[in-house]
């Protein structure tokens, strides 16, 4: 991989890769609330409300929730559970999130839930300042539609009742710059290269991988993404419901910038805390420079959509 | 992540991803042969040829080379050990895995060894085939300058004393379409994503990962590059001198098109045999039509030299 060259050590001037622009704060906790998800929507937001609370209490002042935490996962539910955010009287998941995010001056990633609007739904992330200002939301961009099941495998098909979104999220927050991916968008790592060249230092992803996919796949393409990226990710799942069809794995994450697990747990309801020092997207870049070694005269990645945070 | 939808299950045609051309041969061996470098040219030539009689006696008619296998990994040494194709009379190297592929009948991915060529040293990997033919060479696109080492690494510069290769390599073999890297080149998933839309069935890196980075990212990425192309992929580094400065991981190792470790060793000298069968790969795009599901219209992934196999 490499040569033994010491002489050259103490000559060389440790370029690192383009300058990453720090935010205000660098070091930080976050709490990733792995909710348990009920067929009662007051009781979940009720639940979700608690949980923040608990995280805000650990020190966490940045939390992330799972994917669609107000709602069970299946199609027949969605409409039901959907939300307009233009009608807020009728979106009370959407207004606890807000309150909540000001009452306690955090900053939500709000994990996901069914969003109606035109007559669509959607499966839309939004992100409350601490404020509880509506920052911005992301709606799930690569829906899973499965193919031809492996062997214990459940058939889904999200696209019969949800719509996909059609952007890349990145938001500006005291925590930095935060890309945002729902489940299957993990599964892209164009999306992530995107979220990176616009200067994320983290990204969220909500989840519910299923025990197949789950087992194989949710903890390594959460490290893939953090170590070609040079970057933190953070997942949050719902818990896991043994008396649903869909089960669901749980192990809610935190990986760094180096693929390391700075914080995991299992498939119980749980409150995660993890710190975050963006001080190691600096060492990490500093010592491998990924971004300067691309060779764009062999291949390019284009983000169509392409803006920086 | 999906919805519960068993009553479509039935109804639905399991259109696979972008039809995957299928080589003659579709389940065969591969060996890997993880070898101990000495500084004696003619040692490593012996061993090479000794250990791949060995693979192919353990029934490997693919068989796969470390990363600089004739040379001690040493910036002064590239220089000495390399080799001129064009001059065979002193290419011992190459000649070998000329003759050694066409007497047992195996096609040689044959790791790296220095190449000169006007002037330039390259760091190459030779392949043949079952005929004793050059087929392709690659060379290493992507040089290990290393930025400030993390603590306790040494300092390497491999661009000192190493010119970088221009293009991305494809072989079409009776075992399918082969995409070679060597070692660093691993670290960029722009290349695995170009091998895998030119129809790699495998990707074959020759690999010297050192300690740190060996153990904390070697494995990671060869499963990485695996899950998201959904192929497989194969790698081959030195055993470890612990007399060396720069002390080699090891940890050869193959994976399959779902992230799984089909077969890995330590950091000893050793042959590893492993299975593969590209329908694993088929089954994998079934299940999970990825390269459908990409979002054109969001990003691009443009390989600038691009050719299938």
């Amino acid at each position: 991989m490499a040569s033994i060259s010491k002489r050259t050590a103490s000559a060389q001037s440790f370029v690192s890769d383009p300058v990453l622009q720090m935010p205000k704060i660098t070091q930080f906790k976050i709490g990733i609330c792995q909710l348990k998800v009920t067929t009662e929507k007051s009781v979940n937001i009720l639940n979700a409300r608690n949980l923040i609370q608990v995280a805000a209490e650990q020190g966490a002042s940045l939390i992330l929730l799972p994917e669609m935490w107000n709602c069970p996962y299946s199609t027949d539910m969605f409409a039901k559970f959907a939300e307009d955010f233009n009608d807020l009287d009728s979106a009370p998941s959407f207004l606890m999130l807000s309150e909540v995010a000001s009452s306690l001056g955090v900053t939500i990633i709000g994990g996901s839930i069914p969003e109606k609007d035109v007559g669509q739904l959607y499966n839309t992330c939004t992100v409350f300042g601490p404020n509880g200002e509506l920052k911005t939301k992301h709606r799930k961009i690569h829906l899973f539609d499965m193919g031809k099941p492996l062997p214990g495998e459940v058939q889904f098909k999200e696209s019969d009742s949800i719509s996909a979104g059609d952007k890349p999220t990145v938001v500006d927050t005291d925590f930095g710059c935060i890309g945002i991916g729902i489940c299957h968008d993990i599964r892209f790592p164009e999306l992530a290269m995107s979220y990176s060249a616009r200067g994320a230092h983290l990204i969220c992803y909500a989840g519910a991988f299923n025990m197949s996919t789950g087992a194989a796949l949710w903890e390594l393409e959460q490290r893939s993404r953090a170590v070609d990226n040079q970057l933190y990710v953070a997942s949050c799942s719902p818990s896991r419901d043994s008396a649903s069809s869909y089960m669901i794995w749980g192990h809610s994450t935190v990986v760094g910038p180096m693929g390391e697990i700075i914080a995991t747990t299992g498939h119980e309801e749980a409150v995660l805390i993890a710190d975050i020092d963006y001080a190691a997207i600096q060492r990490t870049r500093e010592s491998l420079p990924l971004k300067r070694q691309r060779r764009d005269d062999i291949y390019q990645f284009v983000d169509l959509l392409g803006y920086k945070c």
